[in-house]
């Protein structure tokens, strides 16, 4: 064997780290353990899940901190098990490379009744519903073409930024392949100057100079553009006033004055909606329209004042420039700009908020629970507010520079935030390795979703991670009982003692002594979060908060008080 | 409205209904919550499960005792959940509806970008994926075609014998439908007796009068063929030495004189095999060949000997007739044939099994725990032994009659079987309503296996099943294991406090008291094991037994033994 090859399994992981991946997801199956034992051999850090729906949560949270992450299924039972995960991930662009270990080519060739099969010697089932949630898909065949295969699909994620789907034979991870590809590290190639580009940073930079409200709109699919060291500078530079979505939020720093937090159209402030319904330029970044993340598209602005940026398009007005780099427009056009010829919009004056109307003897409520739980965020820590009550209060956080924002967006899948938070809480864990820094990790569920994915606490106890949980128990699914059937049983789930969870997934016994808390009032939670084991302690520590069962603000209550009028005009009839 | 109308949500559910459905699985979502309105009212129960891929492992395990079941998820986030669950229905023939909640008609025809798709108008992506784990799918369109469209599908899983797919838009659910088809129950088409069905059985009489070394072989696919009566009778009738598979076990009354339990070829008794090899005439009816149900084919009979009854063939030698029942040809043999022309087949002698080599303390083993625990079943029981060393020890097994078996067949997807307990316990309570009999449901799994749907436990204090959980508790994937990486960390799961769960999962305090159990010796199993509270007790009940990380038998121990002699001769090297 020549000195310039490598074992197939040692290639993958290699390719990986090379873009830093350091945190391998998944469960082991006997399809894929022969490719597991190169792992941790290859300088990677193996993240045995509890199932592989959770092992595609944390996969995703942690390409949405770390730019790319992979899991490994095994085929059929495991990687169906993901699909869930994965096609979350694509919707809303996180990289993750979903590699399959499947069985032996000799006994799909021979198609071979196995096990993980329907025993009918159909192989390529599970592969053709990948092609429906997934950028692209590669099935190895042989050693020949494996790097240049396994280099195009990881590519492919970089370039889609979605997930793509690897199928690897379990024959093949033991067999040498060349690693002459290892030498050139994997890139996304640059979109090649356009003949129009010259005409569009015109256009653009024209309208920037001629605004006299401007609107600057982040959303989040900036950060799959890769343009978010542009837009603080585009920010800072212009200091016009700034808004993001809820996709958006967290990828600009809120602590800028001209920053405003997030713009919710009718449902957030008054004085923001006037600003954005009068602006005659709003620069659109990485738009994702779905009703959820657009307050049912009452966020998009009119063509006739938009500059859009999106990954394959930028749209001036109603005319759409293709074949042309969002990233590399932004770069010129900010070198390019006089900051003495652009206006100084002051936008609308902020909304301050306060606790100085809350009482310690006040019950928890969505409308106190964020504000008191808001300046336990320091610089760099990562807070995520799972889809519910949760979402739509959290989204409204002031956050510290350089802190990530996870919160419902389209897919808007219950039970995937607490093995997100994983997930990014391993990314960044790495990224703090580098840095030196320390932060930690914030999850705010409710007690529903808690229950879909529960058992991933143990991953975060087992891996010591610093995460702060915070339990809404609202006693069941509040967001589908204000969407309809606010009183059915269909809406209620099982009575945990959640408290207890951090000894029931192997927390030792001090960690569980100092870790967990419950408060009912907001004084006591005031106490709690003030508690330095909350608010800077290490290990996972879960605070249980009680809120009513109809507890709503924003959408949510919107929805509450419909349901409400129905019945009452339901009962007069 | 004329009074021969209904609404559409009630339409659905009483056809469940007619057909012996009086439980619901699924899982609340925006998309299908008008139709879970129906649920209760149309007279089902409704068991909210803690995520979808449980609800459809428990609508699983449900179908299988009672012949049908359905889940409720919703669009994209539900459905994808539960898709591992639907493909091993399909795997292992579980006729599951899978009912599937999707956005409002004119949201999907106006291609609005909602939440649960990818943004893009899309919302045929995840019904293309159904299409390769179902036997049939629909999409309600219309008021006029649903109720026809609505029975075509539940009449398809009912002669598949597997699981469909079944769409409903969210603006339906409350619209009139006709109610006319009501009155006529949806039925499985009879097969047209062909004209060479005489030929069939008298040839089948033939075989069966000149046979001198019957041998009866009974596999799982029995049930979906719905012949167990008629195979009763003829084990009965002809006395004949009968032997099950896997899959199925707990088909046949294994306290007949002539029934031997599972045949493992040359991984269970010598005495067994020698009379297989030997026989002149194998009977086999649902034969299921994949490698795990079939010791890599080693059960399978040469065509020379064999008649097999399968759903779609009877094959006779090389022969094979199709369009023909297994049921009405094994009924019209049974029928015909002469008792006392056919040969008095004793069959090799059985070997017995007892616990006089046990001594109280030996630490539990997988050679000692199987025979300790058996004498805790009874009539009408259901067992289950989950994928791993619970399912290779749970097979042999001496079942009481009537008693109804699950173990690791062909999908063998860990996680499985503790919803599939929930789903089985629920059938069981209900038929146990009409036949007042009273009977419990018996969990055998590992610690790895219970980590993946650990949260369904929550259900079953919920719905306070009689349910035994044994854990197996062997510190991670032992199957995984042996198969390949005994040392290695991949193959560990996280720690947990496994005789916390009912406490953490809701049970009340007296049922915490006296409802968990731990053994690490034979003595204290047996002791635990003469507890009333275990083998006659009510409610979850939960015993820990300790086990070594390597202790395997039979297939395991053979893959074991081959690892370490692998890894010898490589350090020798």
């Amino acid at each position: 064997m020549s000195s310039d090859t490598v074992k197939l399994g040692d290639y993958l992981f290699t390719r990986l780290l090379q873009l830093g991946v350091t945190d391998m997801f998944g469960v082991p199956g006997d399809y894929n353990l022969r490719l597991l034992d190169y792992v941790v051999p290859a300088g990677l850090h193996w993240v045995g899940n509890c199932n592989e729906l959770n092992a595609a949560y944390a996969a995703d949270g942690y390409a949405r901190i770390k730019g790319l992450s992979a899991l490994v299924t095994t085929f059929g039972v495991g990687e169906l098990s993901a699909a869930n995960g994965i096609a979350g991930a694509n919707a809303e662009r996180a990289p993750v490379v979903h590699i399959v270990g499947t069985p032996p080519r000799q006994l799909q060739s021979t198609r071979a009744l196995m096990h993980h099969t329907f025993a009918d010697g159909e192989y390529r089932r599970f592969s053709a519903m990948a092609v429906h949630i997934t950028a692209a898909q590669i099935n190895l065949t042989d050693t020949t073409t494996a790097p240049e295969r396994i280099d195009w699909i990881i590519q492919q994620a970089l370039i889609h930024q979605r997930p793509v789907y690897l199928e690897i034979p379990d024959d093949l991870p033991d067999l040498f392949v060349s690693s002459a590809n290892l030498k050139t590290p994997i890139r996304v190639p640059l979109v090649p100057s356009p003949p129009h580009e010259p005409k569009v940073i015109s256009r653009i930079l024209d309208r920037l100079y001629s605004a006299q409200r401007p609107f600057i709109l982040v959303d989040g699919e900036s950060r799959s553009l890769g343009i978010l060291d542009e837009l603080d500078a585009l920010i800072q530079k212009t200091s016009w006033p700034t808004w993001t979505t809820v996709f958006g939020k967290g990828l600009v720093n809120e602590s800028l004055p001209n920053v405003y937090g997030l713009y919710a159209a009718s449902f957030g402030d008054k004085p923001a909606q006037e600003y954005f319904e009068s602006a005659d330029l709003i620069l659109t970044f990485g738009p994702h329209y779905s009703d959820t993340n657009s307050y049912f598209w009452t966020t998009v602005p009119k063509d006739a004042v938009a500059i859009t940026f999106r990954d394959d398009t930028i749209q001036i007005e109603s005319d759409t420039y293709r074949d042309i780099s969002a990233g590399s427009i932004l770069a010129q056009v900010l070198q390019s700009l006089d900051t003495t010829r652009i206006t100084k919009a002051t936008g609308p004056s902020k909304v301050e908020v306060t606790t100085n109307d809350i009482k310690d003897t006040d019950i928890i409520a969505q409308n106190n629970f964020y504000r008191l739980v808001n300046p336990i965020f320091r610089e760099n820590d990562i807070v995520l507010a799972e889809t519910g009550t949760a979402s739509y209060g959290g989204r409204f956080f002031k956050l510290p520079p350089n802190v990530r924002f996870f919160s419902a967006v389209t897919w808007l899948s219950i039970g995937y935030m607490l093995p997100a938070t994983l997930g990014a809480a391993l990314a960044k864990r790495d990224q703090n390795k580098a840095t030196g820094s320390s932060s930690q990790t914030v999850l705010v569920i409710g007690d529903g979703s808690l229950q879909m994915t529960a058992q991933e606490l143990s991953v975060m106890i087992k891996e010591n991670l610093n995460i702060l949980i915070i339990i809404i128990n609202n006693e069941g699914y509040t967001i589908e009982r204000v969407i309809h059937g606010r009183k059915q049983p269909y809406n209620d789930v099982p009575f945990w003692r959640h408290t207890q969870a951090l000894s029931y997934f192997g927390a030792n016994e001090d960690q569980i002594a100092s870790s967990v808390f419950t408060a009912r009032t907001c004084g006591e939670l005031q106490e709690v979060l003030n508690n330095e084991r909350v608010h800077s302690g290490t290990g996972l520590r879960l605070v249980e908060v009680a809120m009513e069962r109809e507890d709503v603000q924003g959408p949510l209550l919107y929805l509450l008080n419909k349901q409400i009028a129905e019945e009452q005009a339901a009962a007069s009839n």
